[in-house]
Parts: structure tokens; C-alpha cells; sequence
């Protein structure tokens, strides 16, 4: 069985998502430098793996770093932080998880039990990020009903998280309870997470899965074939607009319009109150090889222009449920979020 | 300059779309069976293009048959045609482009007259369609302002048609007329047809062109950043209804929902009357692979289930005019588009 991240004596083995499905490599981490490159390169993405990788990151900074003082020690430890802080600027989690690190830097009196404490906080990150996940599933799984196929988005799954997933989460709870449901996984352009990573874990758990391009979604609603999509998030705005990967805005307007429940499944810590609306959300434009190339080869012409968005902004309106491990948010756009964060 | 393709003594020689925009390689076919396969295998596609390949490959047939009689010529003709007429089934032009090279063949009375005669109006419908693109483009160019960005979907261009183009004739006309576009062309997976050709053609053209994943449409579309969107179309029902490459669906649903008026523009030779309604139109699916590999490099895992429509029917309701050679249709759910076919 495979693992998405694992943290074990000052090494962090992350599974190479960018090889999958071809190839199942594992990377073994002892410097942070090099965790805060695999984010950024992408060997792991998902907004709460992200958010893990990074716990493991700090962690693995302050193994690494050889300070004479307890100060200078935290003082290199906020800057192996904001290191981190500038890896992904779309996922939430990525400063949710820096935060936590840092409350425990601020407390430390002891360099030694700072290092300790640090590993544990990683540790427990991950560990919690998959109780959430299994209570994400829990709450969930209600409103996906046997027999449907259920359209998702991207990889919200194990691979996106600590693992067992939050929107995958969902599905394979409603799974585990008997449940007899198809997926259709759209391949998610550029980077085609839902060709290599969902429909490869979905296989992995013999879950019935069928691969379409993300621009077969409008015809496959209108000609009946889906009943539910549901999907994770990067980054959910206090007034419940949610930045997704790019193309779920358009596969919500779809399901708006087709009458078929549009959900969004996360984790509390992708809530961010302090973003009141998802205008206020940073998209990161990623570079133009990943639409130019796929996996190394050429599929435009040579010095074509590029726009590459990573992610799109769906309002609260197109969303049917937030589901989250402390509850179900239904019609956000009239209820809000905040609530959850109390 | 490139051409799309070309009828030379009793050689068809067409530019492989395949390879483009990475090679320019022209092939030179001297039996019909093998332009009916390079229709198949797509070295041409482009419901406009695919009618000429046709044409010249009927023509070609006249060329290869040695028939004792007339009657004999004749039926092994018919043969030729029913194989062409398998090769794609959305494409009315293919069988439009038949039913003309049929009734040369039912009024012959002469072998070699009626070889001639066959090459001769393949070479007309050729030229013809040059002319019927260029008409659409002076009937069409009034919709783009000065300044827009025009989205489109797939290849609607020169490549696609006996040159010119259809809904990329549109455009250049609108540059000739000395308007300043930006095209934002969308990839159009899974054959990439936007990445590969229509970025290829226009920046030949050197006309501004931005690529897109097609999941981006929506995205864009919503920052204000599209003002219009132009495709062609592969079969239009008698009620407006249109069949074109899968994903242009959505694009018409992401278009009215933004307010952003949505063109068609095909030859009238696409307008099928005998089919009242989208409803009707029978869908090709294509190969498993064209989604699980891209240029022979695996994207997906082993194994997967996958669906590949190449087409969706886009309601007459969501199309803000049709663009014709005849004349233009607007609001064509109220209108119709029969009184152009009289």
C-alpha cells in the first residue's frame, strides 16, 4: 500500500506525484531546503499535504540547523518558516500549518525540547489531518446516494492530503458503507491530477472510476450520466467562496445549471476568515511549460503565449454544501462559514 | 506558406496535422484507400477539409480503377464512396461532398470523360470552399469590434477547411479590416487541436493568440477578459442546433451565463435539414487513447476506463448568430436556419 508522506528519524518520505501513474517513487528528505523544493516542484501537492509537508519541513529545520543559542535558533527557524510561507500562495493550509509551528518556536525555552516538539507537532498535523479526513467522510457521505456517478475535480484525495482524502474521502466512506458509486474523474488540465493521481488511487482502492477530459463535463450533464460532483478546496473565503483548481468554477456553473448538488469538501483549516470574499483570493499563475508541454513533450507551437492559472474562484451561490469534519454547511451563500471556526 | 491540401495530377497531397506545430510534413497519396485512411487517422481533419479529402479521394478512385465498362466503373465508384462514408460519421460535409461526386458519376456516359469530370469537380469543391470561407468572413467580421479578445475552441481555420477558414476566417477578416484582436484559443483536448493548430496557424499569421486550457474558459470569462467567443461546426440541425468539437457545450453555456454573445460560422454545406434537432445527431466516440496517452506519452494508469465523445451539441438557444456564406441567422432557436438551404 502506498503513502502519501511520512515523517520517521529526521526524514521526510514523500511519494513522487509527478512520476504517477507510470512510476511509484518515494523521495527521502534530510534537508529542508529540499521539502520546501518538493513543494514547490510539485513531487507533493493538495492543499492538506501541503500543509503536512511543511509541519514536516520546520521540523526538519530545526534537526538541521546547528545554533549556539535558543534566539538564534528561532531566529533561523522563522526564516526556514517564511522559506516555506513562499512555496504555494494559493493553499491555506501552507500558513495554517506555519502558524502552529510557530506557536510552538515562540514557547520553546529549551533547544533540545524545541527540536523534539517540533517533530511531535508534525506528527500530530498528520495524524489529525487523516482523523479529519475520516470525519469529512462521515459527514459527508449522507448526500451521495447508491448508484450515482459522482463527477469530481482534480485530486482531492489521499495523495492530497495526509491521506484517505477529503472530496475521495467522501466517496470512499459512502463506499465503505455499501454504497454502489461510479466516479467520473475529469484529468485536470495542466497538470492532469485527476488522469495520474485520481483515477490511479481510485484503482488502487477498486473503486470504479472513468477518466474524461474536463471539457466532456458540460455534455455528460446535459445527456443525464452525472448526479452529484463534489470536490476539495485550496482556500475557502469567510462568505464561502471557494478557490479550487482551475475548472471547477466552470464545472459549478455546469452543475448549477443542470440541477445537479455541487459540494465542496475541506478541512476547517481551509477556511480563511480573514478573506472575506473570493475576489480577495491570490491566484497563482504557474508557468507556461505546463500548458506548452506534457511531460516534456511539445504539444504547442514553439514561443506560444501562455496564461496559467492554477486555480478559479467559485462562489458560494454555485455551492450546494461545504462539508467540513465539524459539520455541513448547506447553501453557504446564505449561512457562511465562520460559524465553523468557533 | 503552408497549404492544408491539393489536388495534383492524380496525386492528393495534404499537410499532416498530426505532426504539427513540432514538424511541417506534407504526404502524397496516390490510392483513395489510403486518403479514406488518412481521414481516418486523422493527417486532415475539419468537417470543410474532410469533404475535400473526400472529393479528391473519389476522384482518386476514378484514377485507380481499371474497370472493363462504364456499369462496372460505376459500382466499384459507389464502393469507394460507401468506404469514405464510414470514415467519420459527424462530418455532413463528408456525405454532402459524396452525394456531389455521386451525381457525376450517375449522369456519366464515359469513362474517361467521367474521370475528368470527377477530378474536376473536386478541384471545384476545393475552390469553392475557399470562396464560401472568405464570404463568411465579410459576412461575419462585423460582429468582432476593435479590441476584442475572441475565444475559440478546437480548429475552425484554414487547417480545417480548404483555407482560410471558417470561424478563424472570421477573425483574419476582422484583422484585414484593421481591427486589433487577441485570439484566447483554447487547447481542445484531447486531440489538442487549439495547442497544436490553431495557435500554430495564426501565429503564421501573426495574429495575437493566447493558448488556454479549456478549463479556463470559465475562469476568464468571469474576469471580463473575453468579450467574445467564435467556433465552427461539424453538423447544424434544422432547428439551429449545432454539433461541434466536444467542449464547445460548455463554452455556450459559460458564454450566455456571462453575457458574452457565442458565433457559429460554417459553410452551409454543414446545415443538415433532414436532422431536425441536436437530439438526433449521432455522436462518434473515439479511441481510449487519444485520452490516455498524449503523443504516445502515458497519462493515465494502465487499464483505465475512459469516455471520449469528439463532439457535443450545443442548443440553438445558446448561439447568438450562425455565420454563413448565405447569409447570417441570428437569435437561430427563434429563426431557424432552413431558408438558407433554399
Amino acid at each position: 500500500m502506498y503513502y502519501t508522506i511520512k515523517w520517521e528519524d529526521d526524514v521526510v518520505s514523500m511519494l513522487d506525484q509527478r512520476l504517477l501513474p507510470v512510476e511509484e517513487i518515494y523521495r527521502h528528505y534530510t534537508h529542508y531546503t529540499d521539502v520546501a523544493h518538493a513543494i514547490t516542484s510539485m513531487v507533493i501537492r493538495g492543499a492538506p499535504a501541503i500543509g503536512i509537508a511543511t509541519a514536516m519541513g520546520v521540523a526538519l529545520a530545526a534537526a538541521n540547523i546547528q545554533a549556539k543559542s535558543l534566539d538564534q535558533m528561532k531566529q533561523e527557524l522563522h526564516e526556514a518558516c517564511d522559506l516555506f510561507y513562499g512555496t504555494r500562495p494559493t493553499a491555506v493550509n501552507l500558513s495554517w500549518a506555519i502558524k502552529r509551528m510557530k506557536s510552538i518556536i515562540s514557547a520553546a525555552d529549551n533547544v533540545d525540547s524545541l527540536k523534539e516538539q517540533l517533530a511531535a507537532e508534525a506528527r500530530k498535523i498528520h495524524e489529525e489531518d487523516v482523523q479529519v479526513n475520516k470525519k469529512i467522510g462521515e459527514n459527508g457521505h449522507q448526500f451521495l446516494k447508491d448508484g450515482d456517478v459522482v463527477m469530481t475535480h482534480c485530486n482531492a484525495g489521499a495523495l492530497a492530503t495526509g491521506g484517505y482524502g477529503t472530496a475521495l474521502g467522501v466517496i470512499r466512506k459512502a463506499v465503505e458503507e455499501g454504497k454502489n458509486l461510479k466516479v467520473y474523474a475529469c484529468e485536470t488540465r495542466p497538470y492532469l491530477q485527476g488522469a495520474r493521481l485520481t483515477a490511479w488511487e481510485l484503482m488502487q482502492d477498486n473503486i470504479e472510476v472513468v477518466l474524461i477530459t474536463d471539457n466532456m463535463a458540460g455534455h455528460f450533464m446535459k445527456s443525464g450520466e452525472i448526479q452529484r460532483v463534489i470536490v476539495g478546496a485550496d482556500r475557502i473565503a469567510a462568505n464561502g467562496d471557494t478557490a479550487n483548481k482551475i475548472g471547477t468554477y466552470t464545472h459549478s456553473l455546469l452543475a448549477k445549471h443542470h440541477g445537479i448538488p455541487f459540494y465542496v469538501a475541506a478541512p476547517v483549516s481551509t477556511l480563511d476568515v480573514e478573506t472575506k470574499k473570493g475576489d480577495d483570493i491570490v491566484i497563482e499563475e504557474r508557468s507556461v511549460d505546463e500548458v506548452a508541454y506534457i511531460q516534456g513533450v511539445q504539444i504547442a507551437p514553439e514561443g506560444v503565449i501562455v496564461r496559467n492559472p492554477a486555480f478559479d474562484v467559485t462562489p458560494a451561490e454555485n455551492i450546494t454544501a461545504i462539508i467540513t469534519e465539524k459539520g455541513v454547511v448547506e447553501e453557504p451563500s446564505k449561512k457562511g462559514i465562520t460559524h465553523l471556526c468557533s
